[in-house]
């Protein structure tokens, strides 16, 4: 057989973009750095948003839709932000066949232009907390993109968030943390993150805390897969975000925001993918499981109709191929590139003994199963390949993570996997040598693995490795 | 009581307005012609996607995404196309910090960068027919903005195909606008709208036949609330997308496009909104039934989350307002504002009576129910009222729909309704005469209410109209 995708082993960016080609996920657009997200990767992306929609709503915030387009002038009123934000900005100056009198900013994020609305919307603490959140694209300028993982234009969601402590603001953003991201990571992308605080030099432009969600990918390099920030009273002060007190005072709100984007979709690429091209975690698959007819025959169709429909019936997303014409083993290949977790194969021989091959993407079975069996057999593996998928990613998380006491261990660690090096021994001067050679420390972690509050405060671990 | 609205009968403009305004639906953004979209339209606004998204895909096509930024020459390619929309057009000049080598336009609709991949995924007759949609943003620079009308940015969905023959293309552009597009404007928008061709003079820049959707708003102007195009060969020809046929002949694709926005909104509020505020068709709307806690009292949080349940459990979509401490006046007025179809008002005497007041907002009616006939009574009126709205609608079409025999009569018309006229006694010089008077063909039907294949067809009749 003719080699399908370029083994990870050989070159792991190259196979990343064989499997993006293969599996039709994505395609580069014309304008650089731009995407094309195709059928069979933007089922995966509505998957992830209709599930993440839903979490989110439950956490109170209700979605809404802000201008792509925002005045220059917005994003120098947070003079971090914009220091973070100007090299990446795509800028419009021509509109309706004219010069623009101010240049217009394509949102590279909405921090800004929403803090103005809340500004408008917030008077008095009973408009608070006010929890808002948007589906959209954002721009930022990539000079070496690399689909879904770096994009001058990705999707995703923004969550802003406005609230009248600093504990009601910092309570929220650890909440979307841990019970929407870390929550979504683990059971639908079935990714063991690790949750910590970013650093200083790490964190987002005008926050006083970001919390990030790093995945270990394939190759043992880290993928920051999500954030939260507080942002402290820094854009209300900029917007003039108050609110009268219930005791009558003015005060300026505390701001949150938090964001995941298409980004997920080459983490789960990344983390789950194998030489034979994606697997899909059942739960997040758009097609859970694929019937095949292997050729033609008496009755086939009709039975692969029959096991389709009971499929279906028992809530599995089915996926039906009756393109017989097309050999069988070319469909074979792209369903295994394409990474249904369970294929069911029908064919002529195996059915005169009333049996189908059930083939198990994750656990690399084939299992000839009576057709009576299937809709149960079908239930069991989505439900253990799930685990199993999240149980091989955490184990190559823990192979790989190894604990060190210094930078320069860390920083050969990081060659293979991720060093844990206790905070104190790296500091600031510690994370600009490592971020020399390419190592950046993705976050801090109290020892028991909980999320710190400050990066000075004692015995913290830092998660040094190389990044995408 | 205060007035909360302008009339509609004083000012129809600025209850329109109005109605955005106090309904907390949108806002102007910052950027001239931008909007935001609040919590309250957006929530109208995910119901409409995600009940035409099914009917998309019931269709056939698959959703993925294109970029926002589109190489300025792609649009030259097609001369009708580049011509229909340069004045329209907002222009990246800079990005990353240095000025760009090619503009880059943001897309004001898709069919050339869509046409580009087709070209590329497309080689056979067995690829054929691709179909395609997205759910995205675009940019049509406004001078005169008019929230979800008009703006400069909209949300919306553009269906894409590409068909081996002109029939089959023809057959989905018409399939998508009766069975998709007229089927939500009636049954979920109860909107009955006239569906039709447009005339030469008023279709898409690139197309071969333009069918509309066109509804009655309360002041009897027009809103095109949907378009259908056959775009014929030409952006086939002007992007090379090119099959083999099952005869092995080189053939160029018959590509359709087809989309609804935002606009649609628009047209709710202004079709079924009354001096009241918005009214909400049941099917369509986020809230469907709002249980509201007239003031405090003995076991009535208890009685009113026991009858929110219910109806939840029901099937019911219920919203619920136990803010006490402000006036249940004001919270009244709001409620209408927001046009919730039905809600149920609990307060301390009626209970101590065993009822409620169910108060349905189209019927306008206030009729005090036995608790345990809330979940009946609601679940009875929802389906009369979508009715009622609907009957209501066509009411007003018949009442202000004129049959005249000349343009000047249907210029006369059109002051106040819509006028139906032979197409003969118009063609393209009475059109521009319409035309000069702010007056537009909406569209061409046969006498039978069917679409026409071409304008020239006898015995056409012409809608005529003032339009939005």
């Amino acid at each position: 057989m003719a080699r399908v995708l370029t083994p990870r082993a050989e070159d792991f960016p190259r196979w990343y973009q064989d499997v993006i080609a293969k599996a039709e996920l994505a395609d580069n657009g014309p304008v650089r750095g731009t995407m094309v997200i195709r059928p069979a990767g933007y089922a995966i992306w509505e998957r992830m948003q209709s599930d993440m929609d839903g979490r989110i709503k439950a956490a109170g915030a209700q979605n809404a839709y802000f201008p792509l387009f925002i005045p220059e002038s917005y994003l120098r009123r947070e003079a971090e932000h914009v220091e973070g934000f100007s090299p990446e900005l795509a800028v419009v100056t021509h509109g309706g066949g004219k010069q623009l009198a101010e240049p217009i900013v394509v949102r590279p994020t909405s921090e800004t232009v929403i803090g103005e609305f809340m500004a408008k919307w917030v008077s008095s603490y009973r408009d608070l907390p006010l929890l808002l959140n948007q589906w959209a694209n954002v721009v930022r300028w990539e000079l070496r993109p690399r689909l879904f993982l770096r994009t001058s234009e990705f999707l995703w969601q923004e969550g802003h968030t406005a609230h009248a402590t600093e504990e009601d603001a910092r309570a929220y953003a650890r909440g979307i943390l841990h019970d929407v991201y870390e929550d979504f990571m683990r059971q639908m992308l079935a990714i063991p993150v690790v949750v910590g605080r970013k650093t200083v030099r790490e964190r987002f432009a005008g926050a006083t805390s970001t919390y990030t969600l790093e995945g270990m990918m394939g190759d043992a390099k880290a993928l920051q897969m999500g954030t939260s920030h507080e942002l402290g009273q820094n854009f209300a002060k900029a917007f003039d975000i108050v609110f009268s007190s219930a005791e009558g005072r003015q005060e300026h709100a505390w701001t949150t925001s938090w964001g995941t984007s298409t980004r997920m979709l080459g983490g789960l690429i990344m983390a789950h993918g194998d030489d034979n091209g994606l697997r899909v975690p059942p739960r997040l698959a758009p097609i859970q499981a694929h019937v095949m007819i292997v050729k033609d025959g008496e009755g086939v169709a009709a039975e692969a109709a029959k096991i389709r429909d009971a499929l279906r019936d028992a809530g599995i997303r089915v996926g039906f191929d009756d393109r017989v014409d097309t050999p069988f083993g070319r469909r074979a290949v792209d369903a295994e590139l394409k990474g249904y977790p369970v294929r069911i194969e029908v064919g002529p021989r195996d059915l005169a003994a009333g049996n189908v091959v059930v083939v198990r993407r994750i656990a690399g079975t084939k299992t000839p199963t009576p057709v009576t069996g299937v809709v149960s057999a079908v239930t069991a593996a989505l439900a253990e390949d799930q685990q199993a998928l999240y149980d091989e990613a955490l184990a190559r998380r823990e192979s790989h993570t190894v604990d060190v006491s210094n930078v320069d261990a860390a920083i050969e660690v990081a060659a293979t996997g991720w060093a844990r090096v206790p905070w104190s021994a790296i500091g600031a001067e510690g994370e600009a040598k490592a971020n020399a050679q390419g190592v950046t420390v993705r976050c801090l972690t109290r020892a028991d693995g909980s999320v710190p509050g400050s990066e000075d405060e004692p015995d913290l671990i830092a998660y040094l490795a190389r990044a995408y």
